[in-house]
């Protein structure tokens, strides 16, 4: 029953972060790679490579029969799929079974029906999950949906039944604009994903995004590895996460986590899966969905549980029970993880080329997962990730501290990257007191200098300087002044490498 | 009081692990670096750096001078001195303490007590340590101390009283051979040391050796941060540590713990400072030094405590007392240190030159303290560390088995490397059981392949293979034979390189 021998149908760092732990476990491990990745480090860290051809994703990484036929040809018996790609495709994990390789993730079925946001959205309630108000399936006449907007209060979201990352998204603010965004609305999730269902949700102010690791076997067991703060976030993709989050208590952690595993248990999951919930300002918490699948910020939850997620899949994935109850589980200290991108930091857009020189941050408490090295190709291909910068301290104070030191550390030329962009965030005010949301970017990244800070942003600057100057003992010693000089001239040196 | 600036009267990897901690602490870093070390990467990591010219240790990190005139230009108020060079030096502790300088380290009449190891014997009797029976103080009478070594009993140990590092030191296996060795060990103490002194030891069969971190402010708290076991060592120098110790019961490490805090107290000892043991194969321990400064392999203890301690030892320079009591204090996991030295790994001798390609292990669990990267050298003037390897599991058995992923994912080129002998080492039945002793490079590394196993190991590879398979679940498919193709072939990847 034991796998012997995994293929992981995906690249980059995720690819390298599933072949350590399998390395690790004695477990064979398969890579596949694209032409477009030829050049790649990934790869060379697996057991086995295989050149699948193609320079897309469409062309390669997302095509299901290339992944079979190096599953066959190098003898696997299970195939992990990372995250994005395939890992959410229920059909592949169907595909799968029918050849008798094992898909380490959850059953097809369950992936299915939690994929489908409004399926989701009726498992929710059906659990005694807390949901946003809104229609209870998908709507199409305007009329109607116009009603239940109305009725649910603006402002509201039209959402994409079959979405994701906010494609087909749109918030309307009035009774007057509703007509026209539902449209728009309708279009744009039939173009993105071939299917025009939409939805309707009441639109939360200022909301957090905080979410549930679980794990649970195929024996109904179930843990819940507390939650991820992922609310700072730009286009609605996450780029700083941490754990644990500073605005839970304990008992809301422990209802949240409870709601987490009674979903898993109404659709008996299996394996590794995250629950996303939205946290209002009145600290409410609504469903939001279920990802079938190991989470790009799950280091976090590793470096505050001392668990290895991949670990535990491949061993929920061979039939064994959870080595652990929840009484087993504790938090120890706090991790932030920032997405590092080849990115221009101003506006988000790519910054694709060779990274001439690169050198990663180390020491105590720090770690990088990344697939990249001195010489190694950033493409206009996939994913600009250029690696998850990951740190780990007794509290969030410390680990703050941490991140800033371990950023005005790294070494990457040859590139636009996102550092600048998170050295702003782990010195702003309201990064460092606790207190952001959603918004973060919008309000604090995109507007400073514009906009100067207000009366509660100037209360929350205090308390934050207080914390530091009070509990770093000289921490703080380095001014404002200091501070953004330093990160300019890192900055400015890094450019100049290129 | 706070500490502002600190110049770090070291080189390397142990000066960019102190800059590190400064920089989170807010407090200003000052580098020293020699002629020799132009290149260096180290000091690029410091907020000032002054080049002191020389390239010996003597021209440069060991002159008092260039140091202190560096710290006065620069606006120091402190000095950490590292390991080696004026770490352990009272004289430099004193004058520090005349310049109005903090030295992060215990008090030079601490620092002069402790380092002479009659005098440490002899605190030691005091505190009611258990110590070797021997002489109680330095002998010079050939014929009184061939008396004591008989009374002790054959084999006995003759060594320095001013010594360290194994020179001067003589086993000495009976009453024939005794003159000549008692006259050898005092020339070669003389000739190292300037000081011909001696003192009589039991010779301890199959030691292990174990040590206990303390940490003590200047109010007289004072806590143990557990053992590290250091056992596996060349030519008396440690290669491979771990935290915990595989053979320390509870009440054996509490029993030790208190012995180290007992001496401490016994001198008024304050800031990081290690008491070490050797732990005899009834399990019995006995006090064989103090050493007043931060250990090389102290990442391991950090590890298992969460405890950073170059910030303790900032903070307890400060004038701070300690934040945590022993309750607090508890192990988590276990945490495995190889060095990786530039060494050939047949006979550990030193291996010069430019290193082309470096690309180290990371991952959940990793860390590396280094001051390499691509393109830098490693020269003949300096200790030939590379690299400290560090790696973190929840269990003895994951760290081995997370340490061997490391160590083959390590990509050196250049040079040779101790990686190999490490590799060896991380599978050798002795080490994975936890049954080895100080003679483990001796007895199983130089006479491989030439000495079968006997009956003892066998039982201890059978042991081994045992709990590896029970335990690991699938990890251990990989079988020996294909475990040293596969150690070879990425050793001669490596070699390919150069």
């Amino acid at each position: 029953m034991a796998i012997q021998k995994v293929l992981v149908a995906n690249r980059g760092e995720i690819a390298i972060r599933v072949f350590r732990t399998l390395k690790e476990m004695g477990v064979k491990s398969v890579a596949v790679y694209s032409d477009a990745d030829k050049k790649a480090r990934f790869y060379q860290l697996a057991d086995e490579a295989y050149c699948i051809g193609g320079i897309t994703s469409r062309e390669s990484y997302l095509v299901q029969e290339k992944i079979f036929e190096v599953a066959e040809k190098s003898g696997c018996d299970a195939i992990h799929p990372g995250y994005g790609f395939l890992s959410e495709n229920a059909a592949f994990a169907k595909a799968c079974a029918e050849r008798g390789l094992i898909f380490i993730g959850p059953k097809p079925d369950v992936i299915q029906a939690l994929g489908d946001k409004i399926e989701a959205r009726k498992i929710a309630i059906k659990a005694n999950l807390p949901i946003a108000s809104g229609t209870e399936g998908s709507i199409e006449n305007l009329q109607e949906a116009s009603q239940v907007a109305e009725k649910v209060g603006f402002p509201v979201l039209i959402k994409a039944t079959a979405g994701g990352g906010g494609k087909g998204m749109k918030k309307v603010e009035s009774k007057e604009l509703f007509a026209s965004s539902f449209n728009a609305a309708r279009n744009e999730a039939l173009a993105a994903f071939g299917d025009g269902r939409v939805y309707i949700e009441k639109y939360l102010e200022n909301p957090r995004h905080v979410e549930i690791q679980i794990l649970c076997d195929s024996y109904g067991n179930g843990a819940y590895l507390f939650e991820r703060e992922c609310s700072i976030q730009r286009r609605h993709q996450k780029v700083i996460e941490e754990a644990p989050s500073s605005i839970l208590t304990p008992d809301m952690r422990q209802e949240m986590g409870e709601c987490a595993l009674r979903i898993a248990k109404e659709v008996g999951y299996e394996n590794a899966g995250t629950v996303e919930f939205l946290v209002d300002k009145h600290r409410k918490f609504y469903f939001l969905e279920v990802n079938t699948r190991l989470q790009v910020e799950h280091p976090v939850t590793e470096m505050i549980t001392g668990i290895d997620l991949v670990r535990e899949q491949v061993k929920i994935a061979q039939g064994e029970p959870l080595s652990f109850t929840q009484d087993d589980l504790q938090i120890m200290g706090h991790s932030i993880e920032c997405r590092i991108y080849a990115e221009d930091s101003e506006n988000f857009m790519p910054s694709t080329g060779v990274v001439p020189h690169y050198v990663e941050p180390n020491g105590f408490g720090i770690r990088t997962d990344s697939a990249i090295q001195s010489g190694s190709e950033i493409s206009m291909y996939y994913d600009p990730m250029i690696a998850k910068l990951v740190v780990w301290d007794k509290n969030r104070e410390s680990a703050i501290l941490k991140m800033r030191r371990a950023l005005s550390e790294y070494e990457i030329a040859g590139v636009d990257t996102t550092i600048p962009f998170c050295q702003f965030a782990l010195r702003h005010e309201a990064f460092c007191s606790g207190e952001f949301d959603t918004h973060f970017i919008q309000n604090f990244y995109f507007n400073r200098e514009k906009a100067p800070l207000g009366e509660k942003q100037s209360a929350v600057a205090a308390i934050a300087a207080a914390i530091f100057q009070a509990k770093q003992n000289g921490a703080a010693q380095e001014t404002q002044k200091n501070t953004s000089s330093r990160v300019c001239s890192s900055w400015e040196k890094r450019k100049m490498m290129r």
